[in-house]
């Protein structure tokens, strides 16, 4: 993998994105971003770098060094946090497993923990197409979602949580809980857009979530990061780089293709996550597909 | 007026704000909010700092500098903004003008020329009370609006943007238009906060925008500013200082105060603002009252 | 003057640079750097977009709007700073008086109050050339010089200042004076580098500024802005815009040339000022050459 | 360990360290800062937490999640560092062994295989008193130091790389080399100061660094992290927090100490340093002390 263009942003900072800061200064994403549970972001991290050096081949220089992107979110308690299950092995399949094309969404990875308003979660993903200077690019946003209280979820800006009352994990029976959690965002595109740019990306990121009604809980890591894979010519060269890039007054379109991507990309990591019991009996349940279509078309209250 | 702590963030950078570097190194606001039209930051912001040391009285030494705060919006074509026409004497009769209890909303003041998703816009205020260990704490907001194309407006979450098509000054007849304008939100609280946390309040502002649709476009500069009124032992003096703040874990109450009051007080900023014609004729209409309440509340479409 | 790639950094906040906003949110800059007095920053902006407008012909389109940078020291008391003595005549006349060339030192323009490590000070230049991959690029620094007291002072690595204890117009006699001033340092280079990269060559020049002793005040606004000649493709067009840059991997040579003639420059600003009585018979004095000569050589203590 | 208020500063982000994006956010540092090889900080972070929970005792509630401060930098060649030799058991050690009082210097933990300006290098720790408002208080300065190309090295400001020319590990044969390596700066005081202050104190040790003749290498991973032990006070509770802090206008005694102590631990670090062969004969040889001491003071070229 060639570096690209990449950038990040912390809405919320109660959660770990390691690599970040070479990522600010260099402007360039030199791996793969990596998602898990809080508790492994190291053991995710240190085997990332491990199955690099081991895959890189003959010549491994280009992977010398390497500072990995690895973010998190809580899955406690569906998961036994405190076990630290994920392990080496589990990195090295993650990674060998990677193949391009649609990604499984709800329950799996590092999603396979998550609840998201209190309804079961996980991972979610959404794409928009957009038309720049005649030129159709792609905005593809990925979410690890695990944050807000019912109360405060908002679909299609119709306030479903206030209507569906069932199974609420945490504000049932106390409505004062504090809210946790924290959402991981990340955002692909193919347009040509610099570090500078791609930091914009990231942060309309942020307008998405809060359409779905997340207020960003003071427990909350709300962490996105948005990159190009359009840096061809990216590298570390021994001679001047050239770089194509939307210029910012085009940018208008990107901006809401990343909004509208991520707030679609949170329903369906809800959407896709089915009832879950795990360890030791605790529980988190999907939210009802029928009841959700007939409170979003206005066919209840 | 003594200093108290203050912050400020920046959701898209289109747009002036004085005074932020010493804000964000400080963690201090020493002196008022200004907010004006672009072309006339200077002016006001000089005015301001000479109102300062004339009205100091004989004990001048607090004023002896000041780095004054003051934000824009662009308010052409509505104002002939390159005529320059706020004077040092307009801002003077602000400061002078400036009492407590509610503040006239619309097209008053740096709201003068505002337009928002192309409706009349203006000033903007709302307020939450928030309970805390017992204690009350008012949220108050305050925003100078004026970004936005139609289609993107959502009011409570439902869209009708899409349904009040008249008037579009700016997407009929080129839907395709790019988005301008800016937002500058305040944000003021009594609730006991460090600059940390207050940075952290600044941030929920641009939640609260994005719940009424905005993408940020790229020509906007949506910049928020918080401050709380409680660090009554702030200043400049030749002992310790002591603070009380509200410990970080009970903070979600007053985060879901400033995203509601955000939301709240753009709306509140279209709802006063009338039709005005300005300069060279230019127009911009209010949003219809009775066909807003009868969208929103879905007796049409 | 068509936009070019640029970005800044701020040690220490106590001090003014209106623009940075859309600076760091574009990474462009779309006009002069100004340099004033810390009062007189309103009037150099508004002045600023006014000239742009009056000069900018029939096709005024590009200048439609701006946002300018402008920075400040503080000149009182060699200035009467509350008089407000800069008008826009004098913006307008520094304007048309740019002209490519040697710039004068000392006390000139913004300079003319300045007083560094307790010497007359002002404005100092100085610029290295560095090859990369075979191609000379040249890293231009200019300061506007006003911060720290006479023990500070290292020249060369030489701690100068507590041999020179004639004139300390601060320090003495109280020895426990709180240090106030700033410094500007404006960085301008024809190598072709990215937003991203110019924020590291801005961060740079701290490093410059440290070397001559400074501990950055805390009354001390040092704010440094780097910007590239270099991005001749840049602009609102309607089409990809294309860039040319120097790889992360080869900037060293540049970092360098930063820190020295940012170090260099400064010295300079007092090596070419000369005594000076101002407003109110308020004096400051220049740096004896020949004193400073012999220190530095080692030939006296 | 209670929360203390912390902050950090990147100066060059080719480096990792954790926790910095909650450390940023809430202000509040909530564990041990550990230090390590670059591709060690995984099994670091995990293990830190892992040894929070099994030494937490019967009440663990305030450890149920953390996001560990883990800082790195390049041990190799001395070490073989992708044969990930640092273990579980070897944070547990070094945590378990950690006592008040003086600190090792040199080659020792994290430091054992640095090298700084081509020097042997390591640990490196300096103090100062300062006081304020008649009132002691200490900053101390610990540094794992591991940057730097010989010719930059200035010691008291005399550029001593220059002349001692025996053993560069890196620009002899080849003087073109880039610099790499990195270091990571730790301050720690007693003196009641705010999360925001606290970053002011950050900042402070890049220029303490640049004494030394650092220019922040593309290559290089410059971090730092600040902290106060006096906010005794913090906590997660149910009541508002009650700090004190002191003024900003009083802050300057303590940015001199961090300068200073900066400057003097990396000398520290390079003089406790002993010569190492380590990794398949790679060597590092320690500065040669009556030769340094013969140049600083003039007595030889």
């Amino acid at each position: 993998m060639n570096p690209v263009f990449g950038a990040w942003f912390s809405l919320n900072g109660c959660g770990e994105m390691t690599g970040t800061t070479w990522l600010e200064e260099s402007g360039e994403l030199e791996g793969p971003v990596m998602l898990t549970n809080t508790h492994s972001v190291g053991v995710v991290r240190d085997a990332t770098i491990a199955w690099r050096i081991q895959t890189a081949g003959p010549d491994a220089s280009g992977y010398y060094w390497s500072l990995p992107v690895v973010a998190e979110t809580w899955d406690d308690p569906l998961n036994d946090i405190n076990g630290f299950h994920v392990t080496a092995a589990d990195v090295a399949a993650a990674l060998e497993g990677a193949t391009p094309g649609p990604v499984a969404e709800g329950s799996v990875g590092g999603g396979t923990g998550m609840v998201c308003y209190e309804f079961k979660c996980g991972i979610g993903t959404s794409s928009r197409v957009v038309e720049v200077f005649d030129t159709a690019y792609t905005v593809g946003v990925l979410v690890q979602a695990n944050y807000g209280l019912r109360d405060e979820l908002r679909i299609a800006g119709v306030p479903v949580g206030r209507s569906l009352r069932e199974h609420r994990i945490y504000s049932d029976p106390d409505p004062e809980v504090a809210g946790t959690g924290s959402i991981i965002v990340v955002v692909a595109t193919d347009a040509p857009l610099l570090p500078s740019q791609l930091k914009r990306i990231a942060r309309r990121a942020a307008l998405g979530l809060a359409r779905n009604g997340s207020i960003a809980h003071n427990g909350s890591g709300d962490i996105f990061i948005a990159f190009s894979t359009a840096g061809d010519a990216l590298g570390r060269n021994d001679h001047l780089l050239t770089f194509r890039s939307i210029p910012n007054d085009a940018l208008d379109p990107l901006f809401g293709a990343t909004v509208e991507a991520t707030e679609e990309a949170i329903i369906n990591a809800m959407v896709a996550a089915r009832d879950m019991v795990g360890d030791q009996g605790h529980a988190a349940w999907a939210i009802p597909h029928d009841d959700l279509q007939e409170i979003v078309q206005g066919e209840r209250p």
